[in-house]
């Protein structure tokens, strides 16, 4: 077994498996001494993840063993499915030392999801102005703009000069922990624009700050939607941009932490969804993702019920040839995997704001000669291989046709779907899966078996 | 027709179908007075989208009537799939002027993949020491953090005071157009610490600097991969990082923007890879595309033989009952669903490094008893379908049967799999797809099949 003093210079800072195990192993032994040691360095993202990584039982041991390290910035980093729990845990004094560190963004994620209760319990905690800035913020709608953002602002009155700036900031001596602009207001407090920090250091002081101000400015409005504003500070490299209210005025700043938060959120929720997995995450229990996967499977359920119709169709067909049964999911899974491939680009495209109204009519055309292209080839691959196996050449014929027919709908269906349900306001990335998948069974298992019927029997 | 006087305000700004129909009308037109008022509020990452979205022809000629807006920041936006097109397009004096205003890092980011002649001409364009620190960049592994960085970094010995650091920022006019810290160095150009230029406004003239260095403090090695520093920029809430070389001497700066970036890029490609798609880019050509999702659909038609083959074990069985393969697809579909489902979210998990050795074999456990429950349920629906269907009892028991297999199966392989992958070095995201619907296609024929021979027949 590693010993503490076996932890080389660098690995210190990093949540290895050895350190897990030396975690684990103090906790066992109940030793707080070896644990503050182990866990001070840990920076509060590494501690989270050791929270959700380690068991039940070893959890709440160890929040007992050491109840002062889990401070606010732990709590905000920990996955939701734990936090409940680990607060639970927590002595309500702990709780009370812990938020009260915290940037007001952090506390509004952090009691969003809580109950009445346990958010009541954390609010008690604050400052009066740092709990109306919450409140405000718990004001404005799930996922916007107003929860993103932080209430401390560092603004100057958009006449000043870079002296008369920087003077302020000298006598100041509660600016936010992290700044990287000065917003110019007007008398009415409309954001006119900002200056950076740098700027504002290497510019002489009788300059107009109005002078100094970036290309890059942008406002977002408090109802805003988080993903608009993630998109903007990634598609306009923002490091960060003021909030303001319905009447234009300065209420808030986001910065790009908070936003590169999002965006790795929005991702990772398209790839659960395109998998059917829906929200969730790796410490949930096995009910929760039991129920969470259902309704997709449900739904999996119903559309393989719906191909499996069409092959009833063909019954008796079947039964003149079974090699046709053997074959027929062939076609099928091919046409399911090229839907796959057309549709993923296309959510992802629609997602990106790159599939647009000037170019889908391209984007289908290209999907739909990509489906044939590749039908062709893997027609005649597939035909050689069915005339082969059955010695039947016709066969080899009927399952080559059924292919590029498969593959010209998966390109088609894999693009306009997505599209269309775009436009009837549906998240693609949620549903085209079931549809495109559904199409393709059916379009493939009609086809193959439809031509064998025709041409073979 | 949309008018040019019909913009509204706040549109001006935005890349809307309205606008991009109003950018081709005034190409069509040869009208370069309107394509200039048009163009030239929009920002660069919006030109590149414009560039990305309209057609080859209408492209050509825009960059002939505008090729002064084309400029490096609209270069270093595009696609790489345009990029060289849009180069090619160009004239010699335009592209000189472009790459000039570049910081270090986005001209590398530029010429990268270029081709050397293109390359060399991007480079002779460029003054000297820009030069020099280009082609030190070039020096680094490809997806590197000595290719991320920018060399233009803000530094001030570690035993300087405020005062002195403010006056030197204040006597030098050629700062980065960007910058967050001053990185404090040792004799040997050792990184020691950084300090937020709010912090250094905000202190008194005689503080020293080493007393306001940030807890956040990490350095990156030059051979680092990309990857990985934006797992820790997003991770440990980075917004500037320094890069030291071998001799842990200060030779550069990762900045969030760019970390931003590639964490998006990294995202990109495991929800492409995942989908079996591989890299590319919505403006790719067909035949570029065709290559590109040709071997993907190649492995699946590999697997799906195997399917066919196992099938084929059981050509009397379906032959004695054509119901089995009617029936036989819903138990593959449903086992390769569940299957998605476990590997995406192992797969998400290994990425996020939230899955490691601590916690491997819970989650295993967790996903083969979902698997069962889910299994279990579905066992009971489907039992009964098929059996009211083919009015059969047995065949129902078969069906269930098979479903609970497959569904557990399916929740083993979907974590093992990508788990085992990882261990082996190969990404997940590229190959587990078609491992796990192997085995779930395999073991659901299988055993429905196989059932259906013992009980049934």
């Amino acid at each position: 077994m590693p010993e503490l003093t076996d932890i080389v210079e660098g690995e210190r800072d990093q949540l290895t498996d050895r350190i897990v195990a030396m975690i684990l192993d103090a906790v066992e032994g109940r030793d707080t001494v070896a644990l503050e040691e182990i866990l001070a360095p840990l920076h509060p993202a590494d501690i989270a993840d050791l929270l959700e990584q380690i068991d039940d039982r070893d959890r709440k041991d160890l929040i007992r063993l050491w109840p002062h390290g889990i401070d606010g910035d732990v709590l905000s980093e920990l996955d939701e499915a734990l936090r409940d729990d680990v607060i639970a845990a927590l002595p309500a004094e702990a709780l009370a030392v812990a938020v009260r560190d915290l940037e007001s963004d952090d506390v509004v994620d952090l009691v969003e999801d809580m109950d009445s209760d346990q958010q009541e319990a954390v609010l008690d905690a604050l400052e009066a102005p740092d709990r109306v800035a919450v409140e405000t913020a718990l004001s404005y709608p799930e996922e916007s703009a107003g929860r993103l953002m932080q209430v401390e602002v560092v603004r100057a009155p958009v006449h000043w000069t870079v002296g008369e700036t920087i003077d302020y900031l000298r006598s100041h001596d509660d600016l936010p922990e992290q700044f990287y602009h000065v917003v110019l207001v007007d008398p009415r407090m409309k954001p006119e624009g900002y200056v950076t920090l740098g700027r504002l250091l290497g510019s002489p002081r009788a300059t107009k700050m109005a002078d100094l101000t970036e290309d890059s400015f942008r406002t977002f409005r408090v109802d805003q939607d988080e993903g608009d504003v993630a998109y903007a500070f990634n598609q306009y490299h923002l490091i960060s941009a003021p909030v303001v209210d319905e009447d234009d005025r300065l209420v808030g700043v986001i910065t790009i932490d908070d936003a590169m938060a999002v965006l790795d959120e929005e991702h990772e929720e398209d790839i659960l969804r395109l998998a059917g997995v829906g929200e969730g995450s790796l410490a949930d229990r096995v009910i929760g993702t039991t129920k969470r996967r259902f309704p997709w499977l449900a739904v999996n359920l119903v559309t393989s019920i719906l191909a499996s119709l069409v092959i009833a169709l063909f019954e008796d067909v079947i039964a003149g040839l079974v090699a046709l049964a053997v074959l027929m999911p062939i076609v099928a899974s091919m046409g399911g995997n090229a839907g796959t491939q057309s549709l993923t680009v296309a959510v992802r495209a629609i997602a990106t704001k790159d599939l647009t109204g000037a170019n889908v009519w391209r984007v289908i055309r290209r999907e739909v000669l990509v489906g044939l292209v590749n039908g062709l080839i893997f027609a005649v691959v597939m035909g050689l291989i069915g005339w082969a196996w059955f010695s039947e050449p016709m066969l080899g014929v009927v399952i080559a046709i059924a292919m590029v027919i498969n593959l010209v709908v998966a390109g088609l269906a894999g693009t306009v779907i997505p599209v269309a349900l775009e436009k009837l306001g549906i998240d693609p990335a949620l549903a085209s899966g079931a549809f495109v998948t559904t199409v393709t069974d059916v379009v493939g298992f009609f086809a193959f078996l439809g031509l064998a019927a025709v041409m073979l029997l």
